[in-house]
C-alpha cells in the first residue's frame, strides 16, 4: 500500500538496529479532544497489510468524546512501528477535515437548517479521494470532483465567447450536449446573476458577494423556482452563518482542507 | 502526469460543451501578497505536457513582492482550462508551506542565528516529495524522510527493552550496526537527556520541555562537545523564537505543513 | 506508453531476426470506406514515442471519404513495425465506434432534430477514456462515467427502501445531499414514471417501453416542464428513429461499443 | 483492482445519498441464452475485494443452458452496487467472445475435425489478457501475443530486403537466430507460398485466398510434410466452414473479438 | 523514470548542501578494458530526462577497445550527479552480460560455427527486459521469456500424467492446441530423448548429459531430420566449447547473468 | 505481484496444453550446500497469491545445512508451475547475496572483530529493496540507499568548488544544513584524509589505498576520537581480511551483489 511504503521505504532501521522487531506489543490510539473521525478505513487496510490484529471502537463519520479510544492493535514491534506514524497521521489529518466540516455545517445550519456545505477541488494536489471522504464523514459533500463530472461556467470561459450572440448560442449548445447535468455559472454581481438565470442556468454560484447582493440573488428564486443559489469565496467557520443566513441553498468552500489536524494520542506497551 | 489526471479525468466537459477549446488565450498568475515560491517545477511539467508556451518570472525558493508575476503562458483554451486550477493549487499550497517555513526560520534566527529548522514526517499522507521541496524552498530542511533513512529512538522503542542491561546492550548494537548514522534519541526530561548523552547518543530531541529544562539540556553540550540538541513538540511561528533562544541546534516542527495556502491570482485573456 | 508496450513487449523478434531494423521506410494509413475518425491522438503519441516523423491529413471527429488518407510517417523499419498494428488497431476500433455513433445520431435526428445520443458505462471493461472519446468524436456524449459522477436510481436501489415513507424520505435526502446533480430515475412503466415525476425526479430513464407507453411518459413534460425523458434498453441503429420519434430528449445506448471496427489500410515502402 | 476503480471512482453517490449502504442484500446473475462462460475469475476477485460472500454455480469454459445461474452473492448494498455493473459487464463481454469462439470452432470442425482456431492480436487495445482468456474458454487459442513471442514475416518486412539474395540470406539468419521458433510467413498467392515452403518456412499463413488457391497451398503439405497451412483474412462464423473444408491446419481470425456481448440478467433482493 | 528515481529519491542532499547544483560541468564515461556495450539506450533516456546534452561515441552491441569513450555529456552539477551512478551502474552491469555472452558465443563457435547461445529465464527477478537486451547485444538470444511464449515440457510436468497412454494423449493434445509453437522437451538420458523424438518433440533439451550421451542424442538428427538438440545445465564459458563440439544446435545457459560487471571509468570536470 | 507476472505473463501454455492444471501436487525446495537464506518473504507472498498451502522450515537470515529443506507447498499443478521458477530464482539469487555477505563478514572479523560490512548502491539497477534485504540477512548493512539518505562528498563534488575558501565555506554550510547527518568524505590519500579530518568530516572513506596508507588514516582516530574510517574499492572475500586488519571501522563493498546464486533443488510430486 502506497501510504505505508512512503513512510517505511526499504526498512525501519531503528527497530532493526535495536533488535526488538520480534517482541510483541499493543498499540492504542485515542483522540485528545472531541473529534469527528475519518481515516479509519485506510488505517484498517494498513493494519491488515502488516498482519496486526485490531479492534476499532469507532468509525468514520462518528463523533467521539475527548479521550475516546479509536482502536487497539496487537502484534510484533516491527509491525507496530511501521503502522504507528502513518496511521496516526491519517487519522489526525482526515479527522481534522471531518471535524472542521462538521463544525462548519452546524454553524451554517443554525440560521438556515437546509443549507448544504460543499467543498471545492482546491485540496492538496494528489489526495482527492482521502479528503473528500473526510468531508463526507463531516456531513459535507463534494462540490465537483474535477473538470469531468460537472459543468461550471466561469468568467474565464465566457471571455472566449466574443459576443452576446456567440455566448447565448454556445450556452444553449452546452445545455443540450450535457442535458443530464445541471448548468452552474459563477457570477459576481446581481446583474450577471439575473442574466444567467434568464438564459437558463440551473445554479448560480455567487462569488464574493456581500450579504445584500447575495440576498438579491436569492430572491431570484421567486421568479425562477427551479434555480439554486450558492455562495462561494472565502467562506469559513467564522462567516458561514452570515452567508447561510442569506438563504442560499448551499455554501461552496475550501476551508475544511486547511483545518488543523486533530490530535491523536498513541500508547504502546510490551505484551509479555 | 498524475496531478493533471486527478483534476481533468476523462475530459473537461464545460470547455467541450461551450465549443471554445480551439480558441487561443493567455493565462497569467501573480501572487497577491509577498510570497516565497514553491511548486514552479511541477507547474512547468504540467504546462509542457499540455503543449503550452510559457515564461516564468520567478522560481522556487525566490521571495517575490505582492502582486509580482509568477508566469505567463499561451495556447488553446482547452489546454489553459486544464492547466488552470491544478497549477494554481500547486503554487498556493506549496508556496504556503515555503512562505511559512521562511517566516519561521527568520523568527527563530533573531535570537539564535545558527539555529536550523527541520520538518517532521507528519505531513499530509501521500505527498512527501512535494512538501519537502517546499520546506527546502523556504530555507528549512527535512528532519527524517521516514523509517528508512535515519535512526530515531523513541520511548515507544525503549519499552520493548526490558532492563537497563538490555537497553544498553541493544543501544550499543544499534550504534555499531548503523555506524554511518547519527543516533537521535527523543527525551522528555533532563534526566533522560543526561542518561542518553552518557551512553553515546549523538542528538537529543527534547520533546515538549519548558525553556528552563531545555536550557539544562543545552548545557550538556559543554560536557559532551559533539552532542546536538533539538527542541520539538508544538513548535510554530508563535513560539519558535522562545525555543531557539534556549540555544538549541535545531527545531523540529510540523507547523509549516498546516500553513494556509498563499493566494495566487489567475487572469485569462482571449488572444485574437 | 502502455498500449505500445502491450503489443511490442520485450522486443520485435521478426524485425530483429531479419536484420532490417535500421532501414528507413514510409508507412501510410488510409480508410477503406467513409469513416468518422477517432484514435488519432493516441496514434500521435505512439509515433512520437517511437521517434517517427509524421503528418496527419485528418483528425478525431472528422468524417473522411472512402480511400482518404489519415496519416503518413517516416522512420526506421524497427519503429514502423512497432507502430503498425497498435496504431491500425486503435484507429479501426475507435473509428468504428465514432462512425456508428454518428450514423445513429443522424438516424435518430431524422425524426427528432433535437434528440441527443448518450452512451452507457457498459463498454469493454478497462478502456473507458478511449471509448468515450470515440463517442464524442461521433457526436454522442457520455451518459454517466461511473458511480461517482451522477445519480441514477434503479429498482435495485429502491428495493432496499422498505416502505413508501422510507423511499420518499430517502429520495428527498438524496436530492438535498447532492443538490448540484440532476436526479435520474430508471422506470419501466408509465405508472412509475408518473410517481417519480411527482416526487421530484429530474430525468426519467424509460427502460424497454413500447412506443405507446414511452409517448405517455413524454407527455408528462406538459405537466412537469423541467422534466427530461430518455429511452433506454436495446436501442441501436435499427430502432433509434422509432424511439426518437416518440419525442424523448435523449437516447441511452451501449450499441456503439459493439460496432464493427472500420477497415484501415496500411502501406509501407522502403525509403532509399 | 483497476476494473472496479474505473467504475466506482471516488464513491457511489446514489447509494450514499439514499442512505441504503449498510442494508444487506443478495445479488444473483443468470445467463439469458445458452452461454459459454468467461470472466468468472475477474468477478471472483472483485467480489472478494468488496468483502462479499459468494457461490459460483459454473466457471470459465463451461457452457450453461439458457436461464442457468452463474453465481449468487450476499453482503451490504454498498458492496453489491459497486460489484453489479462491472461484474455483469465482464461476464457479458467475455462470455460473448467465448461463446462466439466456441460456435466458430464447432462450425469449422464440421468439415475438418482437426482444424484449430487461433485469434489475432487485433483485439481492443489494452485488454489482451482478458480477451485471450475468453478465447481459450471458447476452445480457441492465441495466434500470437504480440511482436515478442513469435515470428511472422509479412510483405511489409520483405520490402525492406532489396534483392532475392538479401531476402534468402536474412531469412536464413532469422531461422538460425530464433531456432526455437517456427517461422510463419504470410503469403497471398500460391506462388509465394511455394517459394517460402522451398526456402524453409514452417507455416504459411494464406491471406485472403479463394478456396481453390488455398487448396493448392494445402497440397504443398505432400511435398513438405512438416509444413502447416493456415487461412486468414475476413474469417468469421459465416465462412469458417468453407475455409476449414480446404484442409488447412488452422484458421486465424479476429472475429470473436467483435462478438456481441451475451446477456446476463441481474437480480437483487433485500435480505432481512 | 524508475531507475533514476530509485537512486535519487526525494533529492540529492550532498549536492544541495554544498550549493554547487547550478554550476556547469562535463561528465565522460570510458570503458577500462575491451567491452561489448549494452545499456546505452537506458542511459540516453536518463540523460534526456535530466536535460543533459550528450554525444555517444558507441552504441549497444558494439565492442570497443580498452579506454574507449562511450559518451560525453554537459549540464548542471545537479543533473550530472543524478545521472552519474545510475548510468555507470547500468553500463557496467549490462555490458558485463553482453561481453560475457559474446565471449561465450565466440568460444562455442570455435568448434561448431553454427551453434547458437540462448539464455534462460533464471536472471535476477524483475529485470528481464534489460538483461535480455544485453544478451542480444552480445550475440545471444533469449531461450524463453517466460511461461507464456513457449512450450517446454519438464519431468515436473510429466509426473502429473499417470500412464504412458495419458502422456501420449496429452502430448498430442498439446501439439495440436499450440501448433504454431515448437514442442521442446527436457530430457536427461538418451532413452528419454529417443522416446520423445519418436512421439514428435521438435526440440530435445538435454539436461546435464556427459558428452558421450549428448552425442548419441545429436545422432538422433539423422533419423529425425527436423529435430533440434540443445544442451543445458551448468554451461559456462569454461565448458561451452566442449558441449558445442558435440554438434548440438544450441546451448541454453544462465551464466551470462552472473557475469562480473565491466568497469566504466567516470570523469567529471567543471565547465567555466 | 510483479515478479510473478514477469514470469507467467498471460498464461502458462505448457501446463494448459497438457491439460494437467487441475491435478494436485506437492513441491519442495531444498538447498544443495550450506546456505544463508534470503527471499523467503517474497516466496511466501507468491505462494499466498497463488492459493498454495505452505510450510517453511527456515527463514531469512538463517544458515541451513547442505540438503536442508526450505519449504513445502501443496496445490494445483497450475499454481505449482507458476510458483516454481520465480520462487527458486528469488531464493537462489538472494541467498547467493546473503551467503556471500555472511562469508565476507566472517572473514573480515577474523582479524578485526568489530568491523562492519556495508554494501554500496552499485547493485543491479531496479532491485534495491531485494538486494539490501539479502545483505542484511547475511549480517551486512546498507552503506547508503541513494542520494537522498546520506551525505557523501566525492572528488566529483569538490571540483565544482573553485578555491580552498569556497570549499571550506560550502563544507561548513553542508554540515549546518544537514546537521543530523554524518558527513562522509571519500579520500584517496593520507593527505586528503588529514585535511578533511581537520575541517570536520565525520567519516573518511578511503578509496583504493594500500594497507600502509590505510593504517596511517586509521591512526588519525587518535587525534580525532570521533572519526570513523572505512576502506572501499575492490573489496571482496579474498582481500577483506587484509583491509579489516588495518583497523578500519567498516568496509564498503559491492562484491556481494555479484555473488553466484546458491543452488536450490526443486522436487515435485503428484498428490493423489
Amino acid at each position: 500500500m502506497y501510504l505505508l511504503q512512503e513512510d517505511t521505504g526499504i526498512m525501519d532501521i531503528t527497530t532493526l538496529g535495536l533488535g526488538i522487531g520480534e517482541k510483541r506489543g499493543v498499540m492504542q490510539m485515542h483522540v485528545k479532544g472531541v473529534t469527528t473521525l475519518s481515516g479509519c478505513n485506510y488505517v484498517k487496510e494498513i493494519l491488515t497489510k502488516l498482519g496486526l490484529d485490531f479492534t476499532f471502537y469507532a468509525n468514520d463519520g462518528e463523533t467521539i468524546d475527548a479521550k475516546g479510544q479509536i482502536f487497539s492493535c496487537v502484534g510484533s514491534a516491527k509491525a507496530l512501528h511501521q503502522a504507528w506514524k502513518v496511521s496516526q497521521n491519517l487519522l489526525e489529518h482526515l479527522s481534522g477535515i471531518a471535524s472542521y466540516t462538521k463544525a462548519l455545517v452546524d454553524e451554517a445550519r443554525q440560521e438556515n437548517p437546509h443549507v448544504e456545505v460543499l467543498t471545492t477541488r482546491k485540496h492538496f494536489p494528489g489526495v482527492k479521494k482521502m479528503v473528500l471522504e473526510a468531508v463526507l464523514a463531516g456531513g459535507g459533500a463534494p462540490h465537483r470532483l474535477g473538470l469531468y463530472d460537472s459543468i461550471l461556467v466561469f468568467a474565464q470561459h465566457r471571455m472566449f465567447l466574443e459576443s452576446k450572440e456567440e455566448l447565448e448560442c454556445q450556452f444553449e449548445r452546452l445545455k443540450r450536449k450535457f442535458l443530464e447535468k445541471k448548468i452552474v455559472v459563477e457570477v459576481d454581481s446581481f446583474k450577471e446573476a439575473y442574466y444567467f438565470a434568464t438564459i437558463g442556468a440551473d445554479i448560480l454560484q455567487c462569488e464574493k458577494m456581500d450579504p445584500k447582493e447575495l440576498r438579491r440573488c436569492v430572491d431570484l428564486k421567486e421568479k425562477f423556482p427551479q434555480l439554486l443559489i450558492s455562495a462561494t469565496g472565502g467562506i469559513n467557520i467564522e462567516n458561514a452563518q452570515k452567508f447561510a443566513a442569506c438563504g442560499v441553498d448551499f455554501l461552496v468552500t475550501s476551508s475544511p482542507y486547511y483545518a488543523k489536524p486533530k490530535d491523536v494520542k498513541v500508547t504502546m506497551q510490551l505484551k509479555r
